[in-house]
This record gives structure tokens, sequence and C-alpha cells, in this order.
């Protein structure tokens, strides 16, 4: 019997609970758990509405350094797969959970310490050899980007190039969700994301930016309008993202790789503002004896990003630029893409298109592993796995893709 | 024996405890008290320093609902006056101790309750019968604007005018502190101002306008370049002040009444971003079961305004524009105004000209009832007293002051 087990009950773990609850004849049970019950429960409503699918709902506390509570759940449902949809902060003690437990383990965003917003795999891939030993399968950053991202460039490696020696993952969100100002997921997580300083890759070694909320003067070569298939030219910003440390790893052959997202003048202005006043700050702050977080207190201020859905409009671009020789040693370049729309998702899930595309992932991927295709023991990323059954499924899973060649590549300016 | 005690220890009090420390034969005795003594000691220490007078520190404790404290404070030093310098959430209270102890009152913001951000004087009105049946003197607002702005304008009645038309209180801060964003005086009380709903005086009734925080479009002819004497135009927004309603009131022949303010585009662009998102709010936010107040937590990360006076250059200029009948019931324009210069101010009480341009008023106020030149059981705002006296006190209190008439005086465009 196929069981997943997913953990966290926010704006993603909505879409990929529902996603699951679609195909119950590759998820034969679905365990919904988090912290609030109340939280599971609403989603398991949404699911149970939307597919007619029962899901299981259970409260589960997990610590930074407590993972009691999740071990006894695990070893209660005995799920093959946990699907990690926490923050972040969480991932190595749930990583450890799943050891104790015996469960394969996927997540969507790599692990960094409260007290330090970094993207980087370190601490995870040193988990691998504890995984090999149990004859686990932990899939690392399985949601859109990092995720998808991955196995689009794997997916050309694999059907396209001999040789890659470009890669441009190209994120837009073109959606409009009517408040001068909201996150599309965490404030915190985003704030963390945008405030960290931008990297790329070239020729050997990382080249180091500063981060996109900075000042633009100090930046000035680090944004261009690329032109995103449906959508149109949208100015799109050099920033950091953590699948670039695992691309230029397992693509040695990658001379540049770049992250670039889109943001809007509203956004970055606010965001400036905020970084300004302290607001953005992720340490301790003295109120009154009581210790509190700017940014966490920023969270409680700003809309839920649950609760942009229902009226976003507009859609999302998301994929990959790449630029190498081809099977027969030629130049080549490929351009790679998913567009989902906001209202579409809305009516599909009742979430928006930031959750969306990142929710649907690491169902496709925990039904990889469930159907054989990702095998393998240890700690592994998305590129690391078969590309073409993945990229296959996400076709009917709610991302097809779109390719794009050669003169048809829109330009990257960077 | 005078003795005053001054009630406060934030960049305002510096100021007062410093100009009365320099004139010991007015004040035979300074008492500085706030609820933290340290801080009290380091204004006393400060006075020390720059004038050689010894200023006596106290803790004391005040609450919006006890006094006790306080009351107990002024029996053990009885004090002629108290200079009432702490947030004006507590002016209430802090009258009734004065009614309690027998003590005549200073201050220089009329009383708000926390919950509301408000600019009027009805609630301290109402307790000019039990001022009377004590036999004190409550001076209200004898800052500069309100305080000065109503001398200067009692003062222009008086030697002027015989009919009042027009009355444009003109306040700029053309000063340089350095920081990207940072409030001269508490962030919570400037905030609490700038978002209140601005109004202007005009044939008879209050004009409202949206606050100056609110989205400039919304807000299009309230704002123009004032030509200010030794800086140069300066963009003024006009906002509301507190002095306002009892200048209408004692001057009823006045037809406009408006208060403008200088503000930069980047202040501006601040207040507006903490606006959309939440962070001037008043109310309390729940922050993990701790009660926090939005614009109190903005307060916690923005630089202490004390700290803003080492290193802030430029000038203030605050005055006002008046236009009536003269004495032969000829058409008049007149215009009053102060400059400081920030960098003297620190010089000579290290305090930003802000603090100092409120700061001294209330000391010379002190001094015209010690004097015996401000007399009266009751009530007061200041335009209701004597202005000569006062306004020769300022020429050479640190507030000097230049009169232009008619064809000289600056074009005001609202």
């Amino acid at each position: 019997m196929n069981k997943v087990l997913i953990l966290g009950a926010g704006g993603v773990a909505k879409v990929t609970a529902i996603k699951c609850a679609q195909q119950p004849e590759v998820f034969d049970e679905i365990i919904l758990a988090s912290r609030t019950l109340a939280k599971c429960d609403l989603i398991a409503d949404a699911a149970k509405r939307l597919t007619g699918t029962i899901i299981k709902t259970e409260a589960v506390s997990v610590s930074m350094t407590d993972n009691t509570d999740l071990v006894a759940l695990l070893e209660k449902h005995r799920p093959n797969i946990l699907i990690n949809l926490v923050d972040p902060y969480f991932d190595l003690i749930v990583m450890e959970a799943c050891l104790k437990a015996k469960v394969n383990y996927v997540d969507t965003a790599n692990f960094e310490p409260v007290e330090e917003a970094r993207m980087r795999y370190d601490e995870q891939w040193a988990m691998s050899d504890k995984f090999k030993e149990a004859g686990l399968l932990a899939v690392l950053g399985c949601g859109f980007d990092p995720g998808v991202s991955q196995a689009m460039t794997a997916y050309a490696a694999k059907n396209y190039f001999n040789e890659m020696h470009e890669l441009h993952i190209m994120d837009c969100n073109a959606g409009d969700h009517g408040h001068v100002f909201a996150t599309n997921f965490s404030p915190e997580i985003n704030i963390r994301e945008v405030g960290s300083p931008a990297r790329f890759w070239k020729d050997g070694q990382w080249v180091n930016v500063d981060p996109i909320i900075s000042p633009l003067e100090s930046r000035p070569d680090y944004h261009f309008a690329f032109n995103y298939p449906e959508i149109g030219p949208k100015e799109t910003y050099l920033i950091y993202h953590e699948e670039l440390q695992s691309l230029v790893k397992n693509f040695p052959t990658l001379k540049v790789a770049t992250f670039g997202m889109t943001f809007g003048p509203q956004y970055l202005a606010h965001l400036r503002v905020l970084q300004n006043v302290g607001m953005t700050r992720i340490d301790e702050v003295d109120y009154n004896g009581f210790k509190v977080v700017p940014v966490k207190f920023l969270e409680k201020l700003l809309p839920d990003p649950a609760s942009l859905a229902k009226n976003y409009t507009g859609k999302t671009n998301i994929g990959c630029v790449i630029k190498g020789l081809d099977k027969n040693n030629e130049p080549k370049s490929y351009y790679i893409y998913n567009i989902c729309d906001h209202a579409e998702c809305y009516k599909e899930t009742e979430s928006q298109g930031i959750s969306y595309t990142a929710g649907v992932p690491p169902m496709t991927g925990a039904k990889m592993i469930l159907q054989g295709e990702w095998q393998g023991t240890g700690v592994f990323n998305v590129e690391q796995l078969n590309p073409d059954p993945f990229m296959k499924a996400l076709m009917t899973d709610g991302l097809p893709w779109v390719e794009v060649f050669d003169k048809d590549v829109p330009e990257v300016k960077w």
C-alpha cells in the first residue's frame, strides 16, 4: 500500500495534498500533519470537496531539536514517503525523523538555520551516508525552482546537449493580487531570500552581487527585461538560488549559471524601505522585555499568502535557457518553460500560482519514487534522477511545458 | 525660592533642563524626574558640564491611571512649576497631580489617548475650572509649534493688526541627519501625527484633507514650495496641528488658518510604505501570545532621535505668515520667523534643532510665570497670555526672530 505523509499546512502543502488526492490510484493513503490540526482539517475539507478523496489529518509538534512526536507519528502510520513542506529550519530534524522511522524523504527548500539566511545544501548533503546506510532515498528541493528547474536542465542534458555551457533559470510572476504589498509565500522566507547576497557562476567560480534589496545603483548591471512567452518583456533581477549550487556541481561543463526573477518596482520599493528601517532583520529585538524578530512580526501584519489566491489574476512563466553544444557538437540554444495561470490554479486547487507551481512537483516526485522511476539510496538533488518520466508526468500533473529552440530563444542579457 | 520640576528625560527635556540651568538667577532649583533615573543623570551631567549648574534628579513612575508617586514627589520638592515633557498620553494624569500638589503646569503637546491619534485641547480645557478653583495656572502647548507660533500670532495681533484674516504657520526643517530614515522626535508621536487627517480652517469651518501619509494623488493641491528665508524654496505640505484649534477660537476674525510642514521625498516614501504594511498601526497585534503595537515596535528599530544631534547639519525655519488689516485698517502682510542651526544647537546643548526649538519655549514660559509676566488661574493657551515679554525673552533665550513686511513676505500658495 502506497502511503504518503505530508508535513505542513501552508499554501504549498494545500496544493500538494490536493494534487495527491487527485491521484488515488497512486496514493492509497494520504496523511496531512502539522502543528495546527485545524489548518490540516481545512485543507482536507477542500481536498474532499474538490477531489472526493479523504485525507487523514494529524497534529504533530516538531521543534528544531526534538522530533520525538514526529517519529511516533511516522511509526504509527508507516508512510513510504514523507513530503516535508514546513519552514526550512526544520529540514535536518525532519530528515533525522525519517532515518529513525525508515521513511523516504522529499522536500522543496534547503535547510537554513534561523539565525542566518543562507542557501546551500551542505548540511543536507552531509546526511547522504546515513540515508544510504538506512537504504532510504531523500530528494532535496523538489518544488518548481529548485526542483523542476533542475529536471528541465537534466532533461536538456540528456536529450539535446553533449555539453552545456550556459544555464539561465528565468522566473517570472506576472500576476496581480491587488495588494500594494504582499508576498506570495511566507513573508519571512521571502524576505530572507531577497535580502541575501545574489551570486552567479562564471568560469569556475562564484561572482557575488549585492542583494536585490540593496539600492539599485549598487548593482546596475544585474537586471534586464527578458521577453517571457505569453507575458512579454518583464524586468528580471539577478538573485541567488540554491539549485545553482548542485547544478554547477552535477553539470561541470557549465561556464555560466544564473538565476533571474521578476520583481515589480512597488515590491522592491517596499522591500528597500523595510530593509532601511530594520523590519527585515532576523535577529531578536527587545520589546518591553519580550523578544520580537522584526521579519516575523512583519509577517503578522502582511496578508496571508493563501488569502491572495481568490482574486489573483495573470500568469507565471518559469523555465531555463540553456546554451552549449548539441549531440553533434554544434552550437545550440534551448529554452524550456512552464506557464501557469493564477485563476486556473485557483479553480483547480483554490490556491494561487506560486503555491501551485511549488506544490505540484513534490507530488510528482513522490509518485516517481512510489512507481520505482526514481530509485537509489542517499541524498539526491533532482537533476541526479531520471528526468524523462518526471518531465512526462508534469505534462499531465498540471505543469505542462514548452520547448523553444535556437533563434526562437529570447535573448538573455547578462 | 523659584523651583521648577521637569518631568521627562527625552530630547526636549534635555534642552529645557540645560536652558533652565543656564539661568540660575531665574531657576533657583531644578529637579529633573523621569521613569529612568539613569536618563535624568545623563542630562544632569551634560547640564553640569555645559553650564556649571547642578540639577537634582529623581526617578518617578506615572501610569495613565496612577499619579501617586508623582504627587509624593511634588509634595517632597514643592516646585512652583512642573514642566511636563513626557508622552502626551500622560497629560491629564500629570495635570491632576499638579492640582493635588498645588503646582503650576506647563506642557508642549496636547493630551491624546493611546488608542486614538488626535489633536485637540478639549479634555485639557475641561480642567480649567479645577485650576481656577485651585488658584493655579496651566499653560498648554508651550513648545515652538504649538507655543511660539501662538505667541507670534498674538504679538502680531497686539502690535500690528486691527483684524487678522489669514494665518499660515510654516514649519521647515532643512536639516540633514545622514540617515535614510529617522524621525526628529519620538517616532511614535511623529507617525501618529503624520498619519492623522490634515485639516485647515476656512470661512468658519474645518476643511478635511487626507493625511500626508496618503498617496500623493489623493491630495494634489495641498503642497507647494514656500521660499523660506536663509533656506530657499522647500516643498511644504498641509497638515493639521493642534494650535489651530485654539487660534481660530481666540482670534475669531481669522478666515483662513493653515499649518504647513516640509517633508523630504525619502521621508514620505518611507512613511507610505510603513503605512501600507501596517507598521504605523497604533493598535495591539498578537505576536506569539504577546501584544505588540507596530508603531512602538518600529520605534525600537529606528535611530534614537537624540542620537541624530551630533552630526546634524542645516537649519530650521519656523514662523507665521499673517494677513489682514493693520491698525489703520489698511491691508497688511506680515511674516515672523525664527531660524535655528542644528550644529549651533548642538554646540550649546548637545541637542539637534528640533529638540532645541521645542525645548527652549517651556523654559521661557516657566520664566514668564516665575517673573509674574504671565498670571492668571485656569487653563490657558499661549496666545491668551501677554506675548510681548515672552517674545522679548526669546530674543536672548536662543530663539531670536525676524519680521518681514508686506511685499517682502514670501508667497503662500494655498
